[in-house]
């Protein structure tokens, strides 16, 4: 299984613990990114990946770079140049208080990439998945323009392309809109994750459940296969409900619902269901058991510090068949 | 709004997490005292704040200072010299094991302040509050009449002033009860913090409930036109219920109760209140608006670590409109 | 009360906090073992204990005498010589992620002790109890029989004693079986700890309650007066129910059963359970005060980082007493 | 004596001891910028300062405020807006190995800020000093402007003032040379620091000595009265030789060299020598007493972490008396 | 080997690294006090060592007992009461800036101890050496008549005395002078510790050199065999050079000179000397091999951290022997 | 340039700091081995490098694996099996105290190697050089059967071969001794590293001379081209000078000596040399400047935390080029 991903990558920057910024002096160090977090995931389940992205050339890219690899990601097709690295800093909440994030991304190396500083043809030869979200093309045109790159190859190349539909409106400062941008790079996805609301304000439609909004998206793109979504219900920052479901044209296959207690770190657990989902798919033949094991590696990563799932098959195989216990394994 | 507090201001000294002692070779330092947690507070949430107290005159009053400062405190009005930095040792518990203070704070360079050391009317001009508790005239006799000149001061230049009536009977060392020293500093208050038990023990009253020893303490000290308390379950060290009452001679506004767990630093919980409702005092006209700003702040303290609130008046405002979410805010 | 406890001490490594081994630079270090745990807890309580084991002639061996040395017990006995320092890598788990060992115990210096090379006699000599798990004797053939040399003086000198009859099948690498081994080092005990399936097991029983089991070790072996057990309901690995039982050939005697949530550190909590009942009986006339004495004790471990119980005797017996509020003690 | 500094002040993220960041996973904090280091120096020596800069309106503006309050610098005349925290990453070297810094501030808050926007009239209304340095009119035109009306101001109102003629070309990248735009900058200055080379260099002189540029700057900008420069002899990261010579249009007076080992920071320490030298020019009468009190806190500041200057008047006195024995005060 | 000491343990509480308290928000704990120093060096000697003090009947107490057991200390005297723990704040010095003190002894549960506290026959039965300094006389009437009653029954049980003759005059505050004091103290020393100058202050001698304060000294308390004293030249606080010597009454023994650097950590330097000599004394029949041994652990104490020498009688022979090429040991 | 190195990695842990394994609570983790050291050092000078090695299959092994990657370092051919982790704990000298190291390695993944495990063909193809050293053939059969299977695989391959003949005694216990196994080993090597008693003591030469010594070598092995030897004066464990020599059978190329203060961590100089040496002799025609190459790379290894060199090129070059100023570098 060899799975290749597209996006940012940024430094982030936390106090120990739940502490404010205000009132550490040192701060943790951890690298990532929504694409990158997925590559991270999946080799962790032993699949081969490789993710791409533009980093700066120096100690930052090259640490970043350390970093991806050190988990297992292939940093060969990493380009490295001018700009910043991408920055945020996160203040990790607890209870009734919220996380926060101050994102410092703008003018990074990777905004600065070109449409054509990835060969794609190279990059994507011999991959059974390519992955890419929302947030690349919100960046720049470069990276809007070279990810619509990467999903041509693939799609030449008969590679399936997931995208994850995420939308942050404090983006996009670069002169288009989403409503420009994403159609064009929704037309090679074979699996899609969103949700009826954003569905309609992304595309414009005007669907009323989930189930009438992937009917709508597979209509008007014909390669998507599956359309997923998760469904978070957060009684405090410390404690969720996690569950997830996966529509397939016909059935919508959902899975059972994990309540998560205590959340160690939110962050990235997006991003591991979705790597789940990738492996599930490309693994089971059943949906059901691809989206159950999406949502418990989900459900594993609010228990792992930092943006990327340390979680192994064997304990998400655990989780999803039932057992939650968490006994101590010697 | 300009708000002045008055007290001793403690380094904290605690293993990091939940460990014991015994088993660490290195301490978390804090400042802290009632007092003074009050001015951090209050300086988060936008006010002008200044603190008087005394520090010795080394390198642990100066770190003292800044402390404050840091938060965003006035240090202009503290005095330095002779005696000792008072200091707390911290264990934090969890569960069922409780927390545990050694304190050791005898002599020290707070305790040794003389009645005359404070210029109040110079500390005092302008200010829109001064708030005390009844930690300080248990400290020492200087501490006791120099607090009462304090309030005196407040009262000719018509400041109001707030009293949390706490009553610790292993301090009171130096000659004086409470009951002696305790009436004459209440005199002067506008806003009262304590309980039917505690004001029947320090003023000599007999009553039965919380009205009718609210209205017994303004019958007495007909300055006072609010008595506030707040009500805490403790089910563990990780998980408390908190809710508060606000007493105006009429009628008793109850807040909401708030379930809190995790707990992250129980310290100074019910300083953050105190410094809600002050805010809340100053701000709104509102008195059942003031009590929710009040007890949503100190919920939220309770996951911050340190002595003091670093809950900000968005942060307090979104708990106290109903929304104990945490979700991620980016 | 001086109890005497006998085998392997570990090097525990782990990384700060729930972070996973791949992701830390950093290892905190504790020292543990089943029955070095007990007498760390025994010493807590106020007990006069020592540990027998053998260590590696070199810093690992110095700094794990020291260990056990600064909470409070006896290293006067303990041996030093060829081999190595066990070792064990802990990854703490949360929630629905269990926590991990890696053992790297093999060939360690305890392994190498030969049956001569303690001297019971001396050893034992005014103990009131001595200590010993199946640990131990899965080690090898020579921690057997040195075992079973003390087991036998305790029986000559009349110290009771107690084995934790603790079966992994992972260990018994040495050519003999718990079958084999076991029921000469059980002739001696005066308590053992263990259920139903673990005795049919060990002993080639079938029994089909507790009570029947308890009956039948008790009937095989005449010495033993009480079997005991606990009960561990995992809801996941930050959340356990805890209760503890105990035979006397007559009556079981159960506690109350603890929902202790959120666990800090789960590991050593069954010695902690083990020691505090070894107090109870030593101390308390009535078997049920020591049972609950016990699973108190068990109950508060868990919000205590590293192998070993350091709560004390107050706070077990607060908890015990049902108080398990844990409000703030100054 | 009341000084008043403005300039950036960037958040500094390094790794732990002499590591490179490649291998940690945790940074430090600190805070700085030259003209601030120079504000906090003072601070330390008993001076009221304050310093004037902007920040980005969030949680590391309030940090970057919090820390020069910390020290004792008003904070009262800052600025909060759009734009970036500035940063800049150091690896500390050691021996034959240099430290090496990333900067990361292109488009602060603080470059974005507007001639207009500071009121330098209340600013520097009662102050004794105002510093600034060539860094600031290399970030932006706006930063140069408003800086420019900081210098006329003082002059107004008779305040001296001290430029550090520091040019870094790879700043300088909105359009203007420093050749443009320093000479009206120095117009305002009492005292200048630089040297020869960089005169020549910025005024376009000729000029073959120190004492030979001094006369000429003097010449040429009638309100200098005083020129100063570092000398510094690196022979490793490890170790430096440092002196000091200022030269009052007649004689210069030249420092006592100081052979510094072990280096802990190198950062920060020619702020140090300025603040080191205002305060002694506004302090002693003797020249010579100035200088040597200048490069005495230099050397002090090599030994303490972080980019500003700790050590106090009593410490640089001894050190300036020719005592640098080190030997512990109890 | 059997060695006794007497006098406070502090809690010393210092920044991590060279960094000043102002700027730390974690402080590193050892234990420390001049005698338990020496009864901690002699323990890595492998001398079985008892220190004898009074504590805190708390959490702090515990801890540093434990911290003395942990270094193989008896701790079976030690009192429990009421009173403090001493304290000391350290900021490391590097280089040109000294480390600085603050201490914080006053009224300590050791300065409360009582004359009649410590059944010193049960002690020092069996000792084959016991050791004291001008500390202990120096904090209260108690731990002065306490001392005394010590040092006679010493004597009455043939257990050889030293006395460090250290003096600190900003102690001494409880109304008696060294000159009162000191005497009967020295009375019943064999080897004591100090140099002309301070011989001459405390016993009012007028002796010109070390050899003939010696002889004086000898003269006037006939139980003094030997007169030692260490000589250090502060060249930084990075670098000293170290010698000492040792007089009979006839030869003076000089060691050869160290130059130390880098230092580590300077305190107790002078404690791990005395522990050196002790030993040397009682090991070696040569008296020249015996100061060398001294002066060659003191040399090794300044590059371990904390008050204690962790230095082992192999290292220090090394040393002592000529090799300080500090090559690694595999 | 590809180079290729095959041997035991082991899990270095020591104290933070200069600290001993007694006093601390926390241990770091770094790995590292002789030829993986070579590997990590040439990667980050630009080379494609692969080690070699077999890890246990759990934890550790993929966070030894995720090291190498990290810094560059190909994983792809290692293999994953029974057995440990090998291990050494570290105590960091100063000054006159050494550093110490404790081995824990017998039995390890790696020991346990058989002789066919590696495909040398599949791995070696392509290379440019092919490193080892006498560590490996001293820790099992197997693992010197599998190396002798590398070199001889190289050798027909046409890869360049070089031989660290390290000889540690304390190593070799599986009944072979280094005059039976290395010769063989050495046959294939074009550059080795030692010096005249080593070759003396292994290949039973009777040589006075380094360059007798040499000539010697390439006379028994003539595949030999170049021979190099390090020289290290030891002033302490703070402060060594370093110089290295190459022989080409003709002329002895010496370098520069350097003098290194401080120390930050001795070890992996040697490999950092030899990492040098190899990087110089591909990329260099003159042998002079290998050499300096080497040196300096080593020197700066002595700066840099950790078992391996991550100094650059650039540093490296500046460094040969006789600026060892440490200047910052903005």
């Amino acid at each position: 299984m060899k799975v290749v991903t597209f996006g940012e990558v940024m430094l982030r920057l936390s106090p120990p613990g739940v502490g404010r910024i205000l009132q550490t002096d040192v701060l943790t160090m951890h690298f990532g990114g929504t694409e990158a977090n997925v590559a991270v995931s999946l080799a962790q389940l032993g699949a081969d990946t490789a993710h791409v992205t533009r980093f700066p050339d120096h100690t930052l890219g090259q640490a970043a770079s350390g970093y991806l690899r050190k988990f297992g990601v292939s940093t060969d097709h990493i380009q490295y140049g001018d700009g910043r690295m991408g920055l945020y800093f996160l203040e990790m909440g607890a209870g009734s208080r919220a996380s926060q994030i101050v994102y410092d991304r703008v003018d990074s190396a990777f905004a600065r990439i070109q449409s054509n500083e990835i060969n794609w043809e190279t990059v994507l030869t011999g991959a059974d998945w390519f992955h890419w979200t929302g947030i690349t093309p919100a960046l720049s045109q470069g990276a809007a323009d070279c990810l619509l790159a990467g999903i041509q190859t693939a799609n030449r190349l008969g590679v399936p392309v997931s995208g994850d539909i995420v939308y942050r409106s404090n983006l996009w400062q670069y002169g288009r809109t989403p409503q420009e941008i994403m159609p064009a790079l929704t037309e090679g996805c074979t699996l899609v994750l969103g949700g009826k609301a954003l569905f309609n304000e992304i595309y414009g439609l005007s669907t009323d459940s989930f189930q009438e909004a992937g009917l709508a998206m597979m209509d008007r793109f014909p390669m998507i296969k599956y359309i997923t979504d998760t469904k978070r219900v957060s009684v405090s920052a410390s404690h969720n409900q996690l569950s997830a479901k996966l529509f397939d044209g016909e059935t919508i296959h959902r899975s059972r619902q994990y309540d998560i207690q205590p959340i160690v770190d939110r962050i990235g657990t997006g991003d591991a269901y979705m790597a789940g989902l990738i492996y599930g798919l490309l693994t089971f033949t059943n949906l059901q058991q691809a989206v159950e094991f999406g949502v418990a590696a989900s459900a594993l990563k609010h228990t792992i510090p930092g943006d990327v799932n340390l979680a192994t098959v064997a304990e998400i195989t655990t989780l999803a068949a039932g057992d939650s216990s968490g006994k101590l394994k010697r």
